[in-house]
C-alpha cells in the first residue's frame, strides 16, 4: 500500500519556504555572546574565523567568508578551508575605521560532488558514459547563470563531455583544473546557507591595541611651587614625556572644581580657603563639564596643548566623569537630573555608610533620562570638536550599561577613530560587560596581581581565551587611587619590576607621573593604598631630574616596545616555567614570527635570584636541537643559548628584570663563538 | 560653561525606548547554540538555570526564571538566588510532555536596594529620618500597584514609617520581614530585563532518557526453521524478551522488500529465487513504507503485536529507513521524488565505485520537496495510528537536517510522546546537529569504543558537557551491521564485558539479539565487522535455550536497571582511577544521592586481573575516614569496604566485572564486623 492511496491526507503545517538548504553553518568564530557584542581589532590586524560547515551525506561543500566595511552596499568574499572535523577557516584584513560585518556561506555544490565521485569511478575503470552527461548537465546550467565570455566557453565544455570523443579524452577534460575554476565562478547558490547571527568587528587606530600611558596633574605641572600648575605648563612638559617614549597623556578632569562641601588634603572633610579641592568633584559656577578651570588656562590653551602634543606624537586623553559637584551649572537648570528626597535636598555620592557630599551623581532613571543622555553625548561631541580623540572614563560601571552601548556606537558613528578606557575596578562579569558595550581598552586586576600565580593565571584568562576578543587591559602599576602596598615596601626594585611587568605583558600600559618615575611611595596611613598628600586634593611639585628616577629604564623600555612589534599585542603570549616560584618568564612573539621577546622577572625586591627558565621551544619556533641568541635589550649583552633550560640570574640592586630578544638560528654557533 | 548654553544641538539619533533597563541577564545555562535549539529533559527532571545576572553600580537586583509549559498563555515565576560571581541558579520542574519555554528576568530592585543602605546606616547610628520617608515614598509606589488587600496594608505601613513614633521603633519596622515580603509580591517591573533569546526544552516520556532495547529480525522469529517467521512469532517472543528486562523491541523494516537487484546471502550481488533480500530495500508491488511484508503478517498482527507487547510493558520500535528499492510504489507514482539520469535510468544508491543498485534514494532536491517530506510525514502519522511510540531512524544523516527538524516538530505537536532513535554513524558534529534538531536518542562510537581511555573520554565528553543537554546515548554492543573485533576474539569474557560497559554507563542501551545472547562471533571474512550469514540477508533460527545463553545475566542487570535509579540517567557518571589500563571503573549516583552503583569492569578478556580501585570519596559524598557496604548485585556479597583504595579481582572465567551498590554508613563498623 502507498501513502496516497491508503492514509488519509493531514493538512502538513508549517512547511519551510527553504527545505532544500542542505548546509549547515555553525559555532562561528569569533564572536562574543552569540555575536549579541562586535569583536575587535584595530587596522591591518587580521580576522581569522572559523566554523563548523556541513551537509548531510557526502557531497562537496562550498564555503565562503563573507565581509563588508562600513557602510559598504555590497559584501567581499574570501574562500574557507576545510580544517578537519567539519571545521572550515578564512580570513580577511579590515583596512577602514569602524563597524565591518562578517558571515560565512556555504552550499552544497553539486559540480564538485559530481566531480570528486566521477574521479573514483574513472579511477576504477567504470563505464563513465552517462556521468559525462550528468556533469554536462550542470556545466549546462552554470552557463545560464554565467554571461559571455563564461557562458560561451562553459557551453563548449559540455559539448566536449557529451561528444564523440573517447570517453578518456573527455574524462581527462572533466578532470582538468580549468573547468572547476570556471565552474566556481558561476556556482549554483539558490540553497546557499548563511551563518547566524550576523556578526560584527569594531575596527579602530592602531593605539587601541598599542598604547602607552602616562597620567598627570596638570596643577602640578608648574616648576614653581607657588603657582599652580597650568596647560601651559603641561605644553612644556610635553617635551620630557615624549622622551619617555610615551604616546598617551592622559588628564585628570580640568574643569572646575565645586565649592560647596569641598574636600581639604588628604581626603579631610572640609577644605580650608585655599585648597585646590578634588578634579572630580566637577562644576561650579564659571561652568561644568565643557569649561576649563580658569586656574589652568583658556580653551585655546586647551587646544594648543593638544597640537602641541600632536608634534610630540602624543594624544591628549581627558577624563569624562559624569557626574556633578553642587556647584554645577546642572544642578539648577536639570534639577530633574538629580535624584530628590524628600527634605527638598539632592541625593549627594553615599556607600553607605560613607558619604560623598561633595558629589552629586546623575540619576539615569530619571524621567528625563534621555535628555540626560543627549547632554552627556554633547559634553564628549564638545572635546571632540576640540581635537580630542581620547577619553579616559571614570568609573563607568556606576553608570548604566545601555548608556554607554548608545553613547560610544553614537560617537564611533561618525569619529571612529575615538578611543574610550573604561576606568571599572568592580567585579569581573561588569567589567567584561563594559568592553563588549564598546570600550577600546579597560583597567585591569594587574595593580594588585602581584603573586606569579596570580599574574600567569589572569594574563591567561586576558589573552587566551574569548576574553581577548573584546577586552583590552591596560595595566597600571600605580593610580591616583591605588599605590599598593608592594610600591610601599619594596622599593626601588619593585617599582622596577613592576614597571617592566606592565610595559612588557600588556601592549597597552600606563603609569601615573611624575609619582611612579620617582618612587613616591608613601602611604596616607598604615593599610591605605592612597597616597600620603596625594595630588588628588594637593598641588605638588616634582623633581623630575632626581638622580633615582626611573625616567632612564621607562624611556628605554619604551623604545623598545617602539621597535619590537612582539610587544605591540597580547595575541603572542607565552608563560614559561621557571624553577623559582618568584620568577616569572614569558615570551610575546609577532604574529608572522619574525620577532620574539622573552622577559623574566624577579618579583623577590631584596635577594638575588638565579632561575632556570624552561622555555617551550615549540611554541618559540625553535628548534630543540639548535643554538639561538639570547640579546639583553636593556643591557646589549648577547648570550648564546642551547636548548630549553637556560640560567638568568636577577639582581634587584642592579635590575630584577630582564628583556631578551630571541633570535634563533641568526647566527651560526661557530661563528658565535668567535664572536664571544 | 555648560552643554545647553555653549554647544551647538545636534540631533542625537536612536536613543533607545528602554534607556533605564539597566540589569544585564547573560551567558543563560542550559542552552544549545545560543538558544537556536531546545535542551532536553523527561517528564519530572528539573531544568536547573543559571545565568549571569547584575546591573550598573551596587543596587539590589531581583531575578526570577520565568516558564510555561507547551501551550499555557502565562508565564509561571520561580525565585533565582544569587550564587556568588554575579551568577544566579534557579530551577523548575516539567511536568507536562511537549515544548515548555523559560527565560531569566531581572530588575533592579529600588526597595531592597533602599533597604539594604537603610540597614547600614542605622547600623552606623546615622539619623535616618528622611530615609524613613523615602522608603515610605517607595512603599506608596507599591501600593499603587496592588489591589486591596495588601495595597491597604502597604499604605499603613507608610504612614507608620513616615509618622511620629521614635524613628528607632520605625527603622525595627523597616528592617522587618513582614515588609519586604509584601514589597517583593507588587514589585517596580517596569524596567525589567528579560534574557534572550527565549530558551525552551522539550520534555519527553521516561523512556528518552532510561530505556533497554533489544532488535530482532521479525523473520527469524519461526520455531521452525523452514518456515519464514512472523509478528504472531514475534508476538510469542514477547515473554522471553520481557524476562530479559528490555522495554523496547525494534524490528528492522517489516515492509515489502523489492525483488529488482535483490542482494543475496552474504550481500552477494544477485539472489536466488527464494532468497528473502534486505529489510531495507523498502516497496514492492504489494506497497511500500506503510505496507506489511506479507509473509510476516497483516497491519492487524501488527497491531496485536503493539498491544501484546504493552502488555508486558515493552514498546514496539519501528525502523524508518526512507529510501526505496526499484519495485516501490513511489518510483512510478512520484518519479520525480528520484534523481533522473540522462539515459532515463533513475539514480541507485553509490559510494563510488560502490553501487547498491537495489536501492533508490530519494532527491530531497527535487522540486516537488515538499511534496516527498508530506508523504514521508504521512508515513509516520500511519505507524503513530497503528499504536508505534517510537521510531528508530536509518541512516537519518543521508537526509537535510530540515528535513527532520520539521518532521519531528510535527510529530512532537500533536503526538509529544513520541521518540525518535538516530542510527546515524558518522562524523561526531553531523551526529550532534541531528540530536539538536530533535531526535530523542543517538546511536553512539561506543561500539568502537574499546580501550580504558576511549571509553573515559568518550563518557566523559557525552555526559559532562553541554552535549549532555541535547545528545542522549543509546550504546548497543553489536548491530546486525557491526561485529566489532572485540566480540569476534574475545569469547564470553568479552561479550558480558560489553553487555556489562553498555548496560551501566549509559541510560540507554540496545542489543541486537539473539546474536548477542548466543555469542555470534564469526564474521563474514577475516577483517569484516559483518556477521556471517547475516540475518540481514538470511532468515535465521536461534536456540534461545543454549546453556551457553548469557540470559540469565542480562535478565539480572536489567532487573539491577530498574531497581536503581542511579542508573536510569547519565548525570551522575563519575569515572575513578585504578592501577590497571584494563580496568575500569566508574560509579553513578541518583539526583537524590540516594542511590549509588559502582561498576568495575575488566577489558580483558583472558587474564584475571587485581586492580586497586582508587574512588573519589568527594564525588561519591562519603566521608574519608568512614566505612562502607559495597553490595555485590550480580553476586550477592556484601563487602565492607574502607577509605578510598580498595581492591578488585575480576576473572574472565566466572566474570569480569562487578556492580556494587555502595551504601555509606549505613551500618556501623562493630556491627558489620560482626556480621562478617
Amino acid at each position: 500500500m502507498t501513502v496516497s492511496s491508503e492514509s488519509p491526507r493531514v493538512v502538513v503545517r508549517s512547511i519551510p519556504d527553504d527545505g532544500r538548504v542542505r548546509a549547515v553553518v555553525a559555532a562561528i568564530t569569533p564572536q562574543v555572546d552569540g555575536g549579541r557584542f562586535p569583536i575587535k581589532r584595530t587596522v591591518g590586524e587580521p580576522v581569522v574565523v572559523e566554523a563548523d560547515v556541513f551537509a548531510d551525506g557526502h557531497d562537496a561543500l562550498a564555503v565562503v567568508l563573507a565581509h563588508r566595511p562600513p557602510g559598504a552596499p555590497d559584501w567581499s568574499e574570501r574562500p574557507m578551508h576545510p580544517l578537519g572535523n567539519d571545521r572550515w577557516r578564512g580570513e580577511f584584513v579590515p583596512v577602514e575605521l569602524g563597524r565591518h560585518e562578517y558571515a560565512v556561506v556555504a552550499w552544497v555544490d553539486r559540480f564538485m560532488t559530481w566531480r570528486q565521485d566521477f574521479e573514483k569511478r574513472v579511477a576504477a575503470g567504470q563505464d563513465v558514459s552517462v556521468d559525462l552527461r550528468v556533469g554536462a548537465g550542470l556545466i549546462v546550467e552554470a552557463a545560464a547563470r554565467a554571461s559571455d565570455p563564461d557562458a560561451g566557453e562553459l557551453r563548449r565544455f559540455a559539448t566536449r563531455l557529451e561528444g564523440s570523443a573517447a570517453a578518456s579524452d573527455r574524462a581527462e577534460l572533466a578532470l582538468g583544473t580549468d573547468l572547476p575554476e570556471l565552474m566556481a565562478t558561476h556556482p549554483d547558490r539558490r540553497f546557499a546557507s548563511r551563518g547566524e547571527p550576523e556578526l560584527a568587528v569594531i575596527v579602530e587606530p592602531e593605539r587601541a591595541r598599542f598604547s602607552t600611558w602616562y597620567e598627570l596633574f596638570p596643577r602640578s605641572a608648574s616648576p614653581d611651587p607657588a603657582r599652580h600648575g597650568t596647560l601651559r605648563d603641561v605644553i612644556d612638559r610635553l617635551g620630557y614625556v615624549g622622551r619617555l617614549g610615551f604616546d598617551v597623556l592622559y588628564l585628570p578632569p580640568i574643569h572646575p572644581i565645586g565649592r560647596t562641601f569641598r574636600k581639604g588634603p588628604n581626603n579631610i572633610e572640609l577644605a580650608a580657603p585655599g585648597d585646590p579641592g578634588v578634579p572630580w568633584a566637577i562644576g561650579g559656577t564659571e561652568g561644568g563639564h565643557t569649561a576649563i578651570h580658569q586656574e589652568l588656562g583658556t580653551i585655546d590653551d586647551f587646544r594648543e596643548l593638544v597640537a602641541a602634543a600632536d608634534r610630540h606624537g602624543i594624544q591628549v586623553a581627558l577624563d569624562l566623569a559624569f557626574q556633578a559637584s553642587p556647584d554645577h551649572p546642572f544642578v539648577e537648570e536639570h534639577r530633574d537630573w538629580f535624584r530628590s528626597r524628600p527634605d527638598g535636598t539632592i541625593q549627594y555620592a553615599e556607600n553607605p555608610p560613607k558619604k560623598y557630599q561633595d558629589i552629586y551623581p546623575f540619576d539615569f532613571e530619571s524621567d528625563d533620562w534621555a535628555g540626560l543622555w543627549a547632554a552627556l553625548l554633547e559634553v564628549v561631541r564638545f572635546w571632540i570638536g576640540n581635537g580630542v580623540r581620547i577619553f579616559r572614563v571614570d568609573n563607568p560601571h556606576t553608570k548604566p550599561f545601555r548608556f554607554w552601548d548608545w553613547l560610544i556606537a553614537e560617537v564611533r558613528r561618525d569619529d571612529p577613530d575615538v578611543l574610550f578606557l573604561a576606568e571599572a575596578f568592580t567585579r569581573p562579569k561588569v567589567m567584561y560587560r563594559l568592553a563588549k558595550g564598546g570600550f577600546s581598552q579597560s583597567y585591569t586586576y594587574f595593580t594588585w596581581r602581584t603573586t606569579k600565580d596570580e599574574l600567569m593565571s589572569y594574563f591567561t584568562e586576558l589573552t587566551r581565551t574569548d576574553v581577548r576578543e573584546f577586552f583590552r587591559p591596560n595595566v597600571w602599576p600605580n593610580t591616583p587611587d591605588i599605590l599598593h602596598e608592594v610600591l610601599q615596601h619594596g622599593g626601588r626594585p619593585a617599582f622596577q619590576s613592576r614597571f617592566i611587568l606592565a610595559a612588557t605583558l600588556a601592549a597597552s600600559y600606563g603609569i601615573y607621573g611624575p609619582a611612579f618615575e620617582l618612587g613616591e611611595h608613601v602611604p596616607r596611613e598604615p593599610g591605605s593604598e592612597e597616597y600620603l598628600d596625594s595630588e588628588k586634593y594637593h598641588q605638588r611639585t616634582w623633581d623630575l631630574d632626581h638622580p633615582d628616577s626611573l625616567a632612564p629604564l621607562i624611556g628605554r623600555l619604551n623604545r623598545i616596545r617602539r621597535e619590537h612589534p612582539a610587544l605591540q599585542s597580547n595575541d603572542g603570549l607565552t608563560f614559561h616555567a621557571t624553577d623559582d616560584d618568584q620568577v616569572l618568564a614569558y615570551s610575546k612573539t609577532s604574529r608572522d614570527r619574525s620577532d620574539t621577546i622573552l622577559a623574566v622577572v624577579s618579583l623577590d625586591p631584596v635577594n638575588v635570584r638565579t632561575a632556570t627558565v624552561e622555555l617551550d621551544l615549540e611554541a618559540l619556533g625553535i628548534e630543540p636541537g639548535g643554538a639561538f641568541e639570547a640579546v639583553d635589550l636593556l643591557g646589549d649583552k648577547v648570550n648564546l643559548w642551547h636548548g630549553a633550560r637556560n640560567r638568568i640570574r636577577l639582581d634587584p640592586s642592579a635590575l630584577p628584570g630582564t628583556v631578551l630578544q630571541l633570535r634563533p638560528g641568526r647566527r651560526s654557533e661557530r661563528e658565535f663563538e668567535y664572536y664571544l
